[in-house]
């Protein structure tokens, strides 16, 4: 597997585009697409939330029932969820307009809509962004980058990953781009992701690799708890790579599943480490659980913990918060036995042990603390099981971005 | 029911005393007394947190072993908890110092610590704390209002709550403290609430009804969503009230479980309230429920939400964020059939109806937020069961108290 430059525009026959079309925000771009030359593969998975947004609904009916998908419309501002009937009607009147412009059918067009909920979308103002994406689409790696800054909300930059792998002598890419700030349980309300791929995969195949992988990618982010009506996680094969199919059981498949799940974990990574406000991605890492669900329940409770990440932000190495925050998982374990490490670029340090403090230097642990990227590492002594989560420190800043979000 | 002034002294026999024992803070009262006349019926309720302080097991030994309780020992400022058996040790001595100060068995000494975690007491200041607090005890209110000043950390404002009720033509009283500031997701490491009173009941009976009612009270307040390894609920009855004993199934049990319910109910609003950075008491209330367990989630999700939090701060009538906390919640609905108002002594107001919003006026429902006590009112169209929980909103201070908290 071989990271190279690139998002969505990265594999063969994809491409992109980002427009200013004026939904809500004024003077940046707003509105991306993403288009496949030939018909692809699809596999999605949506929010668990029961208020879907009407563009999950819409993509959910896709996904399902569409022989293939083509295109993907994507506009940031306004979420189009608690719209109800009229809402889903925007969905279809931008299928309808995307077929038009991109020539393909209508049920092929996927739809994504990210920012504030309750509001209904300018459809006039959709339907123009939609004629100037079409005539701006190129398969550049620019027009990729052009797309994923246009999906922004209040992510601070763009999130993109890609990556070359082999099939049979053949190159099979993948590329993807997201938006944040957050996940499954996200904030603005959306997490959104599209990762594409030329290779040739059946569409089981596929969606089976996606679910699964999510579970410890996706999944496993949280920057505040709430999960989103809009979360959306699309992927699109179009087959132009020309490899034999992939198939269930062989080393292929599990070079494509590794290569899916580099491009997940990092754009995931990317969404927590950009959570709003957060100054460190924080690494909640789990080791020596007895099953994997508990590993996975373990992490996840310390990465989400306002306390935790309160303290990562004020560099306090003021453990017993991860440990209360491990003992309110709903897992159990034996707390005498459990260790706990940070750990960063700055260096290692053990902080309990035995039940208790190891009296560990504060300042030494302040400064590992005080490093971009923290792990918080927990060896549970019960199993080899193991897993991970990620979250961001909470700050004045997460405070004031959702004060006054909607002014 | 006659609501009094007072807390944990104004029952009959029961005296307090707060004092300052530097155990952590300085020049402020740190260490409480609750001492009764008469041995007293034990009742608690403890965290579920799998790492459980020290005092948590000593107390839960004590209500489930001891054949009465006489006394509680508190400290504010160290939470011996992930103290291991050095903290467990220190449980003990405080019992027997107890003990001997006040002329009882060492196992009916309940003991009590809120603070930071991961630190061992100085016990010999704890030990200096007791016989002050034996010298100081009375069954003033004073008396009881120093200790409910004692036990407070990052509380703004200590909580006290008294009622008088007639049970057979005599006069029982149930008074209380707490400190918060949090609940089943607390805070600082530390809910805490003692309730005495001088009913004559018998340990099953109060047991019972302390039980039932900490689900509908303590258990809906939460500031932060982390639950701690302290939480404590403690009820005392001696009987020095003269009373016919309170029967299952009698009109006196439902007066005294009226009582009780008012007592904690109150004490748990004063905590959610006074959370950490709060300026406002955030109160979820959901009608029209399938099931009562599917009311108490819906009305916790929305009251747990940072972004629901975020927007109250703001004065912000974001309703969808309060929808997408009903959607994640894990019970099921309709969205388009649930109604969702705002209400404050300002005013009430519709703002989703048919799925959509009721295009309210945005200023009057930002003036009806901007009140210090502030309802969210959902009707789930589903059935006739509700719940109501309480929280507070998320603030700068609250992330300045939290990054800073150990400096």
């Amino acid at each position: 597997m071989k990271v190279i430059t690139g998002g969505v525009t990265a594999a063969k026959g994809f491409e992109a585009a980002g427009v200013e079309a004026s939904i809500k925000y004024k003077n940046r771009k707003d509105m991306a697409l993403i288009y496949s030359q030939k018909p692809c593969v699809l596999a999605g998975t949506f929010t668990s939330n029961v208020v879907k947004a009407a563009p999950v609904l819409w993509d959910k009916k896709v996904v399902e029932e569409s022989a293939f998908g083509q295109a993907v419309i994507v506009n940031a501002g306004i979420a189009n969820a608690c719209t109800g009937k009229e809402g889903y009607e925007y969905c279809k009147k931008t299928a309808l307009r995307g077929s038009k412009a991109l020539g393909i059918p209508e049920e092929s067009v996927l739809v994504a809509s990210t920012g504030v909920i309750g509001m209904q979308l300018p459809i006039d103002r959709i339907e123009a962004g939609i004629d100037k994406l079409a005539g701006a689409k190129a398969d550049t790696i620019e027009a990729g980058t052009q797309a994923a800054e246009a999906i922004m909300t209040t992510d601070t930059h763009s999130k993109q990953a890609a990556v070359e792998i082999e099939i049979g002598g053949v190159t099979v890419t993948l590329g993807g781009m997201s938006k944040g700030s957050g996940m499954i349980h996200p904030n603005m309300c959306t997490m959104l992701a599209f990762v594409t791929t030329d290779a040739v995969i059946s569409k089981d195949v596929l969606t089976k690799i996606v679910k699964e992988d999510v579970t410890d990618t996706f999944n496993m982010i949280s920057v505040d708890g709430d999960t989103s009506t809009n979360d959306t996680l699309l992927v699109m094969a179009n087959g132009m790579a020309g490899n034999e199919e992939i198939k269930e059981g062989t080393p292929e498949f599990e070079a494509f599943k590794e290569a899916v799940h580099y491009i997940n974990e990092t754009l995931a990574k990317m969404m927590a480490g950009d959570g709003e406000g957060a100054t460190a991605l924080i690494e909640a890492k789990v080791i020596g659980a007895a099953a994997k669900e508990d590993a996975r329940k373990l992490s996840k409770s310390v990465v989400s913990s306002s306390l935790t990440k309160a303290a990562v932000y004020g560099h306090d190495a003021n453990f017993g918060r991860m440990i209360c925050a491990l003992g309110y998982s709903g897992v159990s374990f034996d707390p005498d036995k459990i260790e706990l490490f940070f750990e960063s670029k700055a260096g290692r340090i053990q902080v309990f042990k035995d039940g208790v403090s190891t009296n560990y230097d504060e300042e030494e642990a302040s400064r590992i603390l005080a490093q971009p990227e923290v792990r918080i590492l927990a060896d549970m002594k019960m199993g080899s099981e193991e897993a991970t989560a990620w979250g961001c420190d909470l700050t004045y800043d997460y405070v004031k971005i959702n004060a006054d979000y909607r002014s």
